[in-house]
């Protein structure tokens, strides 16, 4: 007799009777993860049944896991987990490609890995002296400004100055219009709480960043991806998704899309806002990458005069990820609740950062860092691409700016079996399919080219790569 | 004819078909706030209707107000109304004392505005040499440190400091079940978004601090409240509201209660936990104001072992609101899913802000100030007592310590008459049934002690209470 005829012939019984009113009562939460169940002595009394019958009860369910024993605490409602888990929700994926996967072994590695697969710049490209120049002068700031809560909106000035440098990028918009958060993230997850209900559709590119799928996972909407081609998203079938999903809101990069590189063309822009417009559809422009470019790209923002188009930046990417800035700007009729729910939920924050980014704005640090930024991603995008093509790793475009190469692996080798033999060997990869909603790059790799530039990184590749086709050879020669 | 009937008259005719297919089309968001409508030539095409047709529909849905005509541009959805609105959901609210109400007006208020209502200190209150002498350190920090994220649970040895200190507290909890958060209310929204299904009820303490409406609104649970007792919720009320609503959550603060000053007993804390075990209740202990007590109060994460409560803290009360350092200390089964929720709604930040609170703590800075701190409080709490009590004004109970006193206006005076008087007087109050999800807190004033030392305010309050008794004043005379 197994374990389950066992539990079903209990089913009749006075210990079934019990195991039942336990399970029941986790299956309604009354009975939490970790919660404690009744004593044995209480439970009996409320049941009307003996002792011996809950201790029987109580064993079996132990056994079968629903709870476990304490000893000499008494008994829990096992497995304690998460009711909310991002890694559990949606198509499933293997642990080590999940939405989270690449984040939290980039963030987790400590400084001797490697991480061309990470989605920052190593902390010696950043500009360094400028920051501290920037926090000694912090050090010499009014009290409030080191003490108190920020203004609802954020630090004034700096959105003035923020104001003008969209001006520049042709997306016009008054200060009052823009509000200050503490990153990117935090930005698209507001806007995601204020515009959604649970179960609402969104479109996503495929590939996207990999974090809009945990994001909106945990805003529980209904995520829909539209394949993205080297001058935007497949505008046939984003038509076709719009008609299939009612889709309330699109989350994209114009320019410097993130995994891929590439830059949305103004007939791509054009197309999107018009069925956009049709449809009622919302899109959020996740912007944090504007700054590496050489020669602007076409906006949406600026196409459609924030009507309908959301446009989000921060500074985590180009000046420093541990000084929080970021910014919503947005139609007027939203700018107000987004406050309220930024208060709601983060309460005013975020002044010493935004001080700090206001001060390197403004004494030209910024403007100079940026431009020597820009000619060394360059260099380093020339020189990584030359690399991997060597090992037969191919670049899908080659992007205009960026950190970003979106790299084919060659003979259909599986990019997560490379990311675990490389994370094995000292390196963090970001495999391809923790990009893509349908599991369709596989055979993708993103690196980061900032992150490439230690020699031995392409000896790991190579080797990973040689591993990974062996196994495959050997299959081939049995075959024969 | 009346608009109405004109309307009604309408709907069988073909303009009342175009009228009645955009009202359809922005009933069901496809046509969302602020959405252009097609051009009068492109839906009269669609509709196959004339385009005259098409024209007068949409002068009659602009005279009703369902859209709005742009000179030059077009027809727009009207109302850009936030989708979710915090200031719309739940109780009908006057604005002036809605949720944020306290929030906005003193976050906003300029500095020449007195801010008894206000949550935190004023900057001269607070650690200024130290936090100068920080920057400066900060200054010469790692590169990483300056610009890199930080580590999904956040900075390793603040959190083993933490550990230590909530210890010293009898909350016995290992470092790595300690998350670094950006604030504590990022901590409680994560926990919310964490534990909580859209319309799950959760409990809150009547009167309680007003964020936690705002933010649970944003959550979309149910908020149930229960009176709270000078030595914490009144116990059968709780375990009425536990029977009638099964709330997943209950959130409080055991020590120092926003706004009443009050501390649970510890008998109430015993009751408390044995009705939460019970009924499966998780709780979070919202622990921000810990470091302003005297003696240590009961807490129950504590007694309960990190079980089912769920511990939070923050530096942002008494170090500085400007670094943003909360804390939440869970069970180990709970952190795990929290730091991926972290991850994808702010991802790895505030490394600087921990490092910052890390070094204070160190070099003892933070205890020094706290000490003084604590005296500071404790006179102004003396002063600004008495001098309330000679209006009239009356504290509910004295507390032992902290910044607030919860306080009856005489007379059955309205709480919110008075403060919108005071506003137009100079003086930001925070009226009481912006606290009270029962709306029955209207004769109350929360104060704040360490803003309450001008003495502006008391003629400002004085002059309030005058005005706002001589209409009733009147009102009886003209009643004999």
């Amino acid at each position: 007799m197994d374990d389950h005829q066992l539990i079903e012939r209990a089913g009749g019984t006075l210990v079934g009777r019990v195991m039942t009113a336990i399970r029941q009562r986790i299956a309604a939460r009354s009975l939490t993860p970790g919660a404690k169940l009744p004593s044995i002595r209480a439970l009996a009394k409320t049941m009307l049944v003996s002792t011996s019958t809950v201790v029987e009860a109580y064993e079996r369910l132990a056994a079968e896991g629903a709870i476990r024993s304490r000893p000499g605490s008494g008994f829990y409602v096992s497995s304690p987990l998460a009711p909310l888990s991002l890694a559990e929700i949606g198509p499933r994926l293997d642990r080590e490609v999940d939405p989270l996967w690449v984040s939290r072994q980039a963030l987790e590695a400590g400084e001797d890995i490697m991480k061309p697969g990470c989605g920052w710049l190593p902390a010696s490209w950043m500009p360094e002296a400028a920051l501290r120049r920037a926090f000694r002068t912090l050090a010499r700031a009014r009290d409030a400004t080191l003490t108190d809560y920020g203004s609802p909106l954020g630090l004034a000035p700096l959105r003035q100055l923020l104001a003008r440098r969209l001006g520049e990028r042709g997306i016009e918009v008054p200060p009052d219009q823009i509000m200050l958060t503490e990153s990117g993230t935090q930005a698209i997850d507001l806007l995601c709480r204020f515009l959604l209900e649970p179960g609402d559709a969104v479109l996503v590119d495929d590939p996207c960043y990999f974090n809009f799928h945990a994001l909106l996972r945990a805003q529980r909407a209904k995520v829909a991806g539209v394949p993205y081609t080297p001058s935007g998203p497949d505008i046939d079938m984003f038509a076709q998704a719009l008609a299939e999903h009612r889709p309330r809101l699109y989350i994209t990069n114009s320019a410097i899309h993130n995994p891929t590189g590439a830059t949305l063309s103004p007939v791509v822009a054009h197309r999107l806002l018009k069925l956009a417009d049709q449809s009622g559809l919302i899109i959020v422009e996740d912007d944090i990458f504007a700054d590496f470019e050489h020669t602007p790209a076409p906006r949406l923002a600026a196409f459609d005069g924030l009507d309908r188009v959301i446009h989000i930046g921060s500074f985590s990417k180009t000046l420093s990820a541990s000084v929080r800035c970021g910014f919503i700007a947005a139609s007027r009729g939203w700018i107000e609740g987004l406050t309220d729910l930024k208060l709601a939920t983060a309460f005013g924050g975020g002044r010493l950062s935004a001080e700090l980014v206001l001060m390197l704005l403004r004494d030209g640090s910024y403007r100079k860092h940026m431009e020597a930024l820009r000619l060394r991603l360059s260099r380093a995008m020339i020189e990584t691409s030359a690399r991997l093509k060597a090992l037969g790793i191919v670049p899908w475009i080659e992007p205009q700016a960026g950190m970003f190469l979106w790299c084919r692996l060659p003979g259909g080798i599986d990019a997560a079996d490379i990311a675990r033999r490389a994370l094995a060997d000292g390196a963090v990869l970001a495999p391809g399919n923790a990009f893509s909603l349908s599991q369709t790059a596989r055979g993708f790799l993103r690196f980061n080219v900032a992150q490439s530039t230690d020699e031995r990184l392409f000896a790991v590749l190579e080797r990973a790569l040689r591993q990974s086709q062996a196994p495959r050879d050997l299959a081939r020669q049995s075959e024969r």
